[in-house]
C-alpha cells in the first residue's frame, strides 16, 4: 500500500459501446480525473474506452490493475443484459461473483419486497469480498473489489457517488496547474519553450495547447506540478519570455 | 489489406496530457467513430487516452497496430517540444524520423521562406515513407505511416482534414442504429430484453441506457446491426414488449 505523500496513479476504463461508436460523448472522464487530483492527489495516467465483452473486461481489468494504484470502471453496473462489469471483474479475479448482503438489503428496502424483481436484484450480484460505494441517488451501489472501484456510466449517477470514493483511496500530491494565455502562434515560442522545459524537467511539466478566442488565435501554456512555488518559478520565467517577444498576454 | 465488405475496425489514441488532467473534455473520439461508421463503415473498437511519452506511445502504438486494422492517434503534431508523437511512431515501427519532402515544401510555402523556423520545419519531420494527409485549415499536414493515421489534437483542424483520410481506408460495412425511447426503467424490461438480445446475438447489439428528459425517467434502447432489415425486425419486437407492458414509446 502507497503511503501518503508519493505519487498515487489511477487509470479509468470506461466499459460501453454507446461511447465507442460515438453516440454518446463521455463526461465522466474529465470529472473523475479533476475530482481524484483535487480532493486525492491521484493523478489518471490512463484511460481505456472498451466494448461490453467479457474477454476484453477481464484482459484490461487485469492488464491496468497490475500497472496502477487504481482503476475506476464507469458504466455496465445496471440490471440488463449489456450490464457485466461486475461478473467480468470477478472473472478477471477469480472470486465468486455473488449476492451482496449488504447491497441485497439497501435495494430490496429501495425497491420494496413486491416490486424487487430479477433485474433489480441483479444489482446486488459482485465479486465475493467487494466492499461497496454507496449510491444516493438511486440506490444501487458501485463496489470496490482489490484495487478497482466500479462505478455507473450516468454521470449524475456517477458524480452523486464519487465522494463515496474516498475511503478507499490512499491520498498522494496533489498536482498544481498555472496557465498562460498568450497571443501568438506556438512555433514562435517553441524553441525558448523547449529550453524552460528542460531546466524544469524534474519539476514541472509544460504543455502547450493551441487557442482560438475573441477572434484571435493563441496558445495556452500550462505548468504542472506538485510544487505550487516551483509553478511561480516557471511561470515568471514564462512570463518574461512572452515580453521579450512582445507577445501580449490575455488575463483570464 | 481487408477486402471491401468485411468487418473492419479501427482503434483511436489519444494523446495528451491535457485531456487525461481533466483539464480539457475530448472532442475528437466521438467524431472521428462517427465519421468512419458513417463514411467508411469502419468500427472504432477501442480508444485509449495516453500521456506525452515516448516510451507510452511507442507502446500503444506497436500493440494497437498489431490488433486493429487501423489506427487513429490525435495530439502531438506540432512545433512544441510536447509534440512527439512523429518521433515516437518512426520510433515504434523503426523506420527514420526524418524531413518529409513535400511537407516541407508546403510548410515553407506557406509561412514564407523568411518566416520558416526551426519549430515549424519541425512538423515537416515524419516517419520515413510516410504519406500527407492534407490539412486545408493551418497546412501542417498529418501522416500515415504502416496503419497508422496521425491527425492533430485541435478538434476543428482534425474536422477540417478528416475526408482525406478516405484515401487511404479500404471501406468496411457500416453498422446501422436505430433507436426506441421509452418511458420506463431498466430494471422493468431487463428480462424480456436479455431474451431479444440472445435470439439475435448473431446479427444485432441491443444496450440500454437510461436517461432523464422531460422530467420523466427513461430508457434508451439502442439497437446496431450492418443489416438494417434485421434492425426492423428487432424494433418490432421491443415495440410489442413496450405495447404489452403499457410502456410510452417517446417519438423524437
Amino acid at each position: 500500500m502507497k503511503k501518503k505523500n508519493q505519487n498515487v496513479n489511477a487509470a479509468i476504463i470506461i466499459i460501453g459501446n454507446e461511447i465507442l461508436s460515438g453516440r454518446t460523448q463521455d463526461k465522466n472522464i474529465s470529472f473523475i480525473s479533476n475530482w481524484l487530483n483535487d480532493n486525492c492527489g491521484i493523478s489518471v495516467r490512463e484511460v481505456r474506452i472498451i466494448p461490453d465483452l467479457k474477454k476484453i473486461i477481464v484482459k484490461n481489468i487485469l492488464e491496468l490493475s497490475k500497472n496502477f494504484n487504481y482503476v475506476f470502471t464507469t458504466g455496465g453496473i445496471g440490471p440488463t443484459h449489456d450490464d457485466i462489469t461486475a461478473e467480468s471483474i470477478s472473472k478477471a479475479f477469480k472470486v465468486k461473483y455473488e449476492f451482496h448482503k449488504e447491497a441485497f438489503d439497501i435495494l430490496e428496502n429501495y425497491y420494496g419486497k413486491s416490486k424487487f424483481n430479477d433485474g433489480r436484484k441483479k444489482m446486488a450480484k459482485m465479486p465475493k469480498g467487494s466492499k461497496l460505494i454507496y449510491n444516493p441517488s438511486s440506490a444501487a451501489p458501485g463496489f470496490i473489489c482489490k484495487n478497482v472501484l466500479s462505478l455507473p456510466g450516468v454521470p449524475s449517477i456517477l458524480n452523486s457517488m464519487i465522494e463515496n470514493c474516498k475511503p478507499y483511496l490512499v491520498k498522494g500530491l496533489k498536482v498544481y496547474s498555472k496557465t498562460l494565455n498568450l497571443f501568438t502562434v506556438e512555433s514562435n515560442i517553441s524553441k525558448q519553450l523547449g529550453v524552460i522545459q528542460k531546466k524544469y524537467i524534474k519539476d514541472v511539466d509544460i504543455g502547450s495547447y493551441p487557442f482560438f478566442r475573441l477572434g484571435k488565435i493563441g496558445v495556452a501554456i500550462v505548468t504542472r506540478s506538485t510544487s505550487n512555488k516551483k509553478l511561480s518559478i516557471v511561470k515568471r520565467e514564462l512570463t518574461n519570455l512572452a515580453k521579450s517577444k512582445k507577445i501580449k498576454i490575455l488575463n483570464i
